[in-house]
């Protein structure tokens, strides 16, 4: 297994990322619970992880674990936390506040991890100029301007299909480095801005594939 | 690599069936494309893919590329969704219909992969009895009725956290095999219950990551 002593950004698959998001849940629940110390054995264990894949994941950032005690919940919670630029508030643009907008802005998980929705783009006359739990809804020839004045980098886009390339232009004009994507449809960004889609069918085949494999 | 020439249930990651959907939308878009055949490399370049990932997943299913052509796009894509459980209809039953239940009846993704939501549950008593695209809406505690008599083995919960476990074990009681949970809480299921929490801030966390990373 290799070990870095310090950090280098070699290729890291995103599944190692995804995966640090889920180790930094269990630490999270690990020190709700009073735990101080874990090996890998035993957080493979309690939340049906491997813990190969654990440390191998781990490995790519750094020598986490202590001879004979594990590691320290707390101080990997931190440090995964860092990692995963959750040490600090990262404030957001929602666009589209229909039904699946308006979820999403009430989904309590985003500010939990730091990402606080700062102000919500929609063209609809009767909510332009509104505000929902004091944050502004604004039209989207004002994306530029809101984008800049607040440093916003991340972008939450949950517009109808057809909507969703030229709002993610405007976007990305504006200086949006990240784009998390909902709308049912293939956008595209320059090389420069990273681009996430998430298609929420692939939750359900993994399903359905265990109970088509389990007999009909 | 090994290879299978039959199908033999090893023990699978969960990933590589994620990434089987992935490659199933690849080949669908390839299909669309009018593209006839293509290899592991051609797919990988194409779609931002590890070749080698390709090839190991697909191996646990069987031996399906033809040497000197590759893969035959719509043949793969027919044996993907037949693995994943996609070459038939699962009836689907939504719990709750709030803001996040009424985006999810209405994502167009589950439908197109052959997940129809059969019934609706809500108690809120200006719902019930209502339909919706000629869906019915019913009470929960007319689960067990309509989750037997519609031969429903999949329930997607989008329901308020405190509520999630009630309404999940009414679920189990019911006969659902598979659940789908969209609630920011940890719920239980027995052993023969499938289950998959779907934490939507794990999405932004991988974009925080690179952008952290790419400093401040």
């Amino acid at each position: 297994m290799p070990r870095h002593t310090a950090y280098r950004p070699p290729k890291i698959p995103e599944m190692t990322i995804r995966r640090l998001s889920v180790y930094t849940r269990c630490l999270l629940q690990l020190e709700e619970d009073g735990v101080k110390t874990v090996s890998s054995q035993e957080l493979a264990e309690r939340f049906n992880l491997n813990s190969a894949q654990v440390r191998k994941d781990l490995a790519y950032f750094g020598e986490f674990g202590v001879r004979g005690i594990g590691y320290y919940v707390s101080g990997l919670k931190a440090e995964l936390q860092k990692i995963l630029g959750l040490d600090r508030e990262w404030a957001v643009v929602l666009v589209g506040f229909g039904n699946l907008g308006s979820a999403l802005f009430h989904y309590k998980g985003f500010a939990r991890q730091g990402f606080r929705i700062a102000v919500v783009v929609d063209d609809d006359p009767t909510k332009v100029g509104r505000e929902i739990d004091r944050v502004p809804i604004i039209a989207s020839r004002d994306i530029a301007r809101e984008v800049k004045t607040r440093g916003i980098q991340i972008a939450v886009v949950a517009v109808p299909a057809e909507s969703a390339q030229a709002v993610t232009d405007q976007l990305v004009a504006a200086g949006i480095r990240a784009v998390l994507n909902f709308a049912p449809t293939r956008i595209r960004v320059p090389r420069d801005v990273r681009l996430k889609n998430v298609d929420l069918s692939i939750e359900l085949e993994t399903l359905s594939f265990y109970l088509a494999k389990s007999g009909r």
